[in-house]
């Protein structure tokens, strides 16, 4: 059992619990807590981590056999993990290799998304997106790490079950998805179209920019169509998760009940 | 000019920054920022504060001279503000004393709030709801205080332009608004009906509750019908700010393109 808070795998951890750049040279993160370590597909898992407490819990028992975790002392893993009371279960895990390839925009809209920097409103991008039958997110290099814990913990999981590209030249990414005859929507206050008349070809992409500053004009001009979403009152733009969800759900509603005519 | 840390004033607001229950019982909160503060009706700024860089600036200039701002130095604007790099305005504003009949139903689908925690998601609410048409909000007394610091950064000054009611009963609530012919859709997963199949009539209230556990059964049995949003993939459920956000937009969407055939 490791005790001491100076192994160096207890500052590994900790460290890449930290640190952007030292998740991206070594290729691995930290995930935290039952439910969500169990979504990860075993094969990523490269070492876990628990406290005696947690292996020997009815609920923590499958999961330990499956992962073979090392025993830490409690306080070594209050120290490795990121949250306040921390449930005793922590796995380091191997970076998704996931290529453009494999999203899949004939199954529902891809979101791209340029520079967006909460985590809150990546972790609820991910989670809704699964939910409205997304075919996958490309993030662009600049946006907030989705690897990093609150990102993780905001996205319910999804970040394991959604495919998802970090694209380091977002321009070129959108080139080539245009290539494969994937359409750019980009949500822009300057929309000729509302979101609700614009017609969503069977490959469709949605693309969303910065909290404050919305889309470039280099990415902006790379859209088939800009697309306005309607706004009452004073408010000058919507957050960018709620946007998101807004079109992700439009184009599910098409596929759930298609209009009469069209 | 002040510039003593201890002086009382100083002091106050930087509590009324922390405590919610000291808010509540002055019925006095703090807002900031030269865009936030200028968006606050002048008959409720009890007192403002303002750096000399500001007081002095071009963009601060015709707001002080509107609010009459005490000037404070640098390191006491700094101690009352809850961001790391105040803009140099503050208002100490009285809090609303809007009732339920200040809520407009008519004018559009009112949200009812059961005991949100996050003060993103109310925030995030408030600035859908605005953009979305509605008439208003109604927050249990359990949810995250719309007048904390983070909860009014996130309305992006929605807070002061829609009309909301705190309800230490929610239940007596709910049923006052049904008793004026609200007629109330709670979103939830058991939700007998699609919210694109529901019909919408006149006066709507859309209920959402807690993020982790929905809303309570009292609650729920108070709503004329329970609505479902769909989801695929293995997400248990959505955003609570990104629910409300479908539920609005898709009323609005029935305002502005009402379908051709009922």
């Amino acid at each position: 059992m490791i005790t001491a808070l100076s192994n160096p795998k207890v500052k590994d951890v900790a460290a890449l619990q930290k640190k952007a750049a030292l998740r991206k040279e070594k290729g691995l993160f930290a995930a935290e807590g039952r439910r969500f370590v169990a979504e990860i597909p075993p094969e990523r898992v490269v070492q876990a981590y628990a406290t005696p407490d947690f292996a020997e819990s009815p609920e923590g028992r499958a999961l330990c056999e499956r992962l073979h975790p090392e025993t830490v002392s409690p306080e070594v893993m209050e120290k490795m993990s990121d949250t306040r009371s921390p449930q005793g279960i922590l796995a380091l895990v191997r970076m998704s290799d996931q290529k453009l390839c494999d999203l899949d925009p004939a199954r529902g809209p891809l979101l791209i998304l340029e520079n967006v920097q909460d985590p809150g409103n990546i972790g609820t991008l991910f989670r809704t997106a699964e939910a409205a039958g997304s075919g996958g997110i490309v993030l662009s290099g600049d946006s907030a790490d989705p690897y990093s814990p609150k990102v993780l913990r905001a996205t319910m999981g999804a970040v394991f079950r959604l495919p998802f590209v970090i694209a380091d030249d977002l321009p070129g990414t959108v080139r080539s998805l245009k290539e494969q005859g994937v359409k750019i929507f980009a949500a822009h206050l300057k929309g000729e179209n509302l979101y609700t008349e614009a017609a969503f070809p069977e490959k469709t992409a949605f693309l969303l920019g910065n909290e404050g500053n919305g889309l470039s004009e280099e990415i902006s001009a790379l859209a088939d169509r800009l697309i306005r979403i309607p706004m009452e009152g004073k408010t000058e733009s919507l957050n960018v998760a709620v946007a998101g969800a807004l079109l992700l759900y439009e184009a599910m509603r098409r596929r759930i009940c298609p209009p009469a005519s069209s």
